[in-house]
């Protein structure tokens, strides 16, 4: 790889220094006489000043985000895969800024800084407690200092997706787009329970000296394997499988017995001669005591939030793991904020942020485009105005009805929203807030695309999550016929919406009544594409039968009542008046809650 | 409790030793000029010798299983609820053994033991490499010096779950059954770095002297944290919060920060005073080089295998995983032996087998039960030849016809087999060797103290694993219809057995169509008890539909052709000649594979 001259490479970048020289108090009331960051910039400040990024980086990263230092060096920043121009984070048309945390070892004040005095030595022990908030308040005092008075985003992956979580809740509308990546709201305790090991490790090293050491020695047997555990965490079981595992098991040929013991034995003394034991000590520390939860909880915590926020987690990981990545979304959702949540299926654990993977690329690019540059011309093709066949008219028509349906400004949640069209179209015609939940990847990042908020998840466990009366409407477009037991969940939708509306193929429409009654079969046709030993599990269901549910939802002292109704014919296209659950192919309800 | 007086203790216990003085050869080619093991035993063999079972423990266990050791003892052995009068390992009726295994510390021989000469210096370094099966080789010394020629069981968890595997390969048919519990044949890769992390913490500490310290000293800061490391992988995520989250994950009381990290320093210290470092790595080192897939694979390690064989995981198991307890199972049925895997849903993570928990221990108390003693009444009444009611007369059906087909001696995988009525009627009647598989547990244990081999397991897992023409028959009793995309289910039938019986609800019977001709709506009675808002998903087919498949594979070139088949009418008891697809309410097809 040419680094140097690729025309999508940033080439060479060098290292800056920011330097503040006043009182900096620190979160537990301790203060620093001054610090100073390191930082890297890519691109150009634009002159309204508004195309900044900021990146947070990760526990053992550093502000070394891309390019590289100097032409013979081939090892280019940790994101060099992300950032340069034309990549997502493209630095032909964002600022990007990234510094090393206080804190840190890499050039920005933190244990391993020398003291105040004259003496030279490390602060070492001395150096204070600090939290991922005070990390963030020096990251906000150099992005003043570079006169920007505004983000486009800031974006991070684990320890940087907490700290690009705490800037959101920091400052509210300082960034107008957020990307949390891998991250949590809190640690877990097994997370604590490990970093504690590791913080065991080095602290019991009779090198340590109660964090005194001398600057080129230190605990380096207990900072390696405190390394060598923590790594293990950030990848998946699955992940080192495929790597250490089957044929290269067995490492007869070098000096360990196993391929994995010689991986750890590598990453932990890399580990030691860039990584300071104190700094490790410190930040794990600010990690674990990082809580948004607090007292009040996560809503509380997230309810001054102005920014719009993607949450990205990996299947694979388990150490910040997609049920803790959702509950930043869940916040924020619950809190009636502006948020998407992506899962990305991915094998190589916590790590999945540093890797090289197309959907992940994609979901950061078509989330940071902006308006004046948007990419999603290939997406519009399937969109809400321009049908390619008869089957694209039947998609609409029920996105018709409910379009006439729904109210200016009104909040509506589409389940299994598909790649948002609906609640695009309704954002454009009608100001409507929108959010969409569907559980497949590609759906859901062409929602991110259309600037449709989306939750990527199963419609019971979304549903599950909302406040009583979170939205003015719950739609179900055409996939009632696809879940277990829908009583449960209708009766679920008319706890989180005031109204629901309900799509579906009226399967007591008199050609499948007539081809099971002549044939003893189903029919198989566009709307029943699938043979019987083809079709996936469903639960059809006719207007009659879903009309005897809202009466027995009635007689059960439910408050509910049909409203509006509207049948369409065969063609999906005509109205259809009379005998609706023999002569509608198609049908839309209303269920209004209430007396 | 009154572990002393209490009907159900077994009360005081006592340690034995065994010293075995002749010289013992190891794997790795050393030997050992002798050894002897620290061991216990409960309850009392009875003059045939029929009735001892041989318990291994995990990595950290010993020898104590139940029991305590004097009056005040209020710490009885650790599977004291496992173990004793009336428990499911019943020393009323077995005669329960367990030694500390060789290269343990808790007395029986290993790197703590005094050298042979006259030092007194423990052996320590020098102590050789054991493996798994020397440990299990000197178990068997212990067996025969006890004058035991045949073990009713060998039982153990983790380590102990090793062992016991290693005890039915490497002794064909000495053990009558196994029960292996959250155990592996190889261990991750995840797991061998886990543990050299551990090993890199103990060797790392200066005080380990190259495995020669002295016997009072020792390398225990490294021992500790190699602990509290492992100690985190012996739980879960889930189980961990519930102990040390929510309102207790902060310990503002005591001098830990978080309550797990007071609960981990407190593990770390009780285990160097009762570990020793030595033999901690030695045991690990055996655990991590333990592989039966080895060059040959796991097949062929067990293929001489006589031995009933029972595997259990648990659910929240990360460290010795389903996956990898499944493993041995499958190995176990594609060799053809009698094998049957339960996984129980615990959120205690690896350390579950510990945990005093309901349906693990009836598991293991159906399945030691001897036919002498059957407990298996109250699971009688829902038998094949009991019926209650007309439903159950409705369930024989089609299990009436199947018994027909079926010959002597055939090989029969029923899936979704229930309580294993069907496989335990055709084994009483027809020696034939059956297989279930059900993915419910409570089912799954029925089977279990029916002695009918159980794979609790989703069907198309399940399927995937069996090598071809494995089965002369493969049974489906009415449950094609919740399987979604039956046709390629179907297809992996007939690749792994001969023949396919396949009972089904016949969904194009009259009453369907002529109710749902006039009503719109589905029918609902005994056969489809639900109202479409509270029914699962299902796909349905009528008779017409399963021959048009078949006709369908034929077409498309796959040998295949129909049997026998069976039509009864509406009551499932007369059968029905004419017009089936219209008539028959109950449908049994035979689908033979070849020309």
């Amino acid at each position: 790889m040419d680094f140097l001259n690729s025309h999508n490479e940033i080439g060479l970048v060098e290292e800056k220094t920011f330097v503040c020289s006043t009182r900096f108090s620190l979160s537990n009331g301790q203060f620093l006489d001054g610090f100073q960051l390191r930082y890297e910039c890519y691109g150009e400040l634009n002159p309204a000043k508004d195309n900044a990024i900021y990146i947070c980086h990760a526990l053992t990263g550093d502000h070394h985000v891309a390019g590289i230092y100097h032409a013979k060096d081939d090892k280019p920043g940790w994101w060099n895969h992300v950032v340069g121009p034309g990549k997502p984070l493209d630095t032909n048309r964002f600022f990007i800024v990234s510094s090393n945390c206080l804190g840190g070892c890499r050039g920005s004040t933190g244990p391993s800084s020398h003291r105040p005095d004259a003496s030279g030595e490390p602060c070492g022990a001395s150096f204070p407690d600090l939290s991922i908030r005070d990390m963030v308040r020096a990251q906000r005092a150099l992005i003043d200092h570079l006169g920007i008075t505004g983000l486009h985003a800031v974006v991070g992956g684990s320890m940087g997706g907490m700290q690009a979580l705490q800037w959101v809740v920091e400052y509210p509308g300082f960034a107008r787009n957020a990307i949390i990546i891998a991250a949590t709201a809190q640690h877990s305790v097994q997370t604590i329970a490990f970093n504690e090991a590791g913080r065991r490790s080095i602290r019991g090293d009779l090198e340590w000296q109660d964090g005194n050491y001398d600057k080129n020695k230190g605990p380096n047997q207990g900072l390696s394997v405190a390394r060598m555990m923590a790594h293990i965490t950030y990848l998946s079981d699955v992940g080192m499988e495929e790597k250490f595992g089957g044929d290269q098991r067995l490492n007869p040929s070098s000096d360990f017995e196993f391929s994995v013991q010689g991986y750890l034995d590598h990453q932990g003394k890399k580990f030691i001669d860039r990584f300071d034991a104190n700094s490790y000590l410190k930040l794990t520390e600010a990690l674990d005591r990082f809580d948004l939860f607090g007292e009040s909880g996560l809503q509380e915590a997230v309810s001054k939030v102005e920014t719009r926020t993607l949450v990205i987690a990996f299947s694979s990981d388990w150490l910040y793991t997609p049920k803790q990545n959702k509950q930043i979304v869940d916040a924020l959702l619950q809190a009636g904020k502006d948020a998407s949540y992506l899962e990305i299926d991915h094998s190589h654990g916590h790590d999945s942020f540093l890797i090289d993977s197309g959907p992940f690329l994609q979901a950061l690019d078509v989330f940071l485009q902006t308006d004046e540059n948007k990419k999603v011309e290939s997406m519009e093709v399937d969109g809400f105005r321009k049908l390619r066949n008869r089957y694209e008219v039947k998609k609409e028509a029920d996105f018709r009805a409910i379009d006439d349906w729904v109210c200016p400004k009104d909040k509506v949640l589409d389940l299994g929203c598909g790649r948002g069209l609906l609640l695009e179209h309704l954002r454009e015609t009608k100001q409507v807030q929108g959010l969409g939940v569907d559980w497949e990847l590609n759906k859901s990042i062409s929602c991110v695309a259309r600037k449709v908020p989306i939750y990527q998840e199963e419609i019971l466990e979304a549903l599950a999550k909302f406040n009583d009366d979170s939205f003015d409407w719950v739609i179900f477009s055409r996939m009632v016929e696809s879940l277990p037991e829908p009583g449960k969940i209708l009766e679920q939708a008319l706890r989180v919406g005031r109204k629901v509306a309900v799509s579906f193929v009226n399967h007591g429409y008199w050609r499948n009544r007539a081809n099971f009654l002549f044939q003893g079969k189903r029919v198989c046709n566009e709307v029943y594409p699938h043979q019987w030993e083809s079709s996936h599990l469903s639960n059809h269901f006719s207007i009659r039968e879903f009309e005897d549910f809202c009466l027995r939802l009635q007689a059960e002292g439910m408050k509910v009542k049909l409203g509006r109704k509207m049948f369409y014919r065969g063609d999906w296209v005509k109205h259809c008046f009379v005998l609706p659950n023999l002569r509608a192919g198609l049908a839309i309800y209303e269920i209004i809650k209430g007396d």
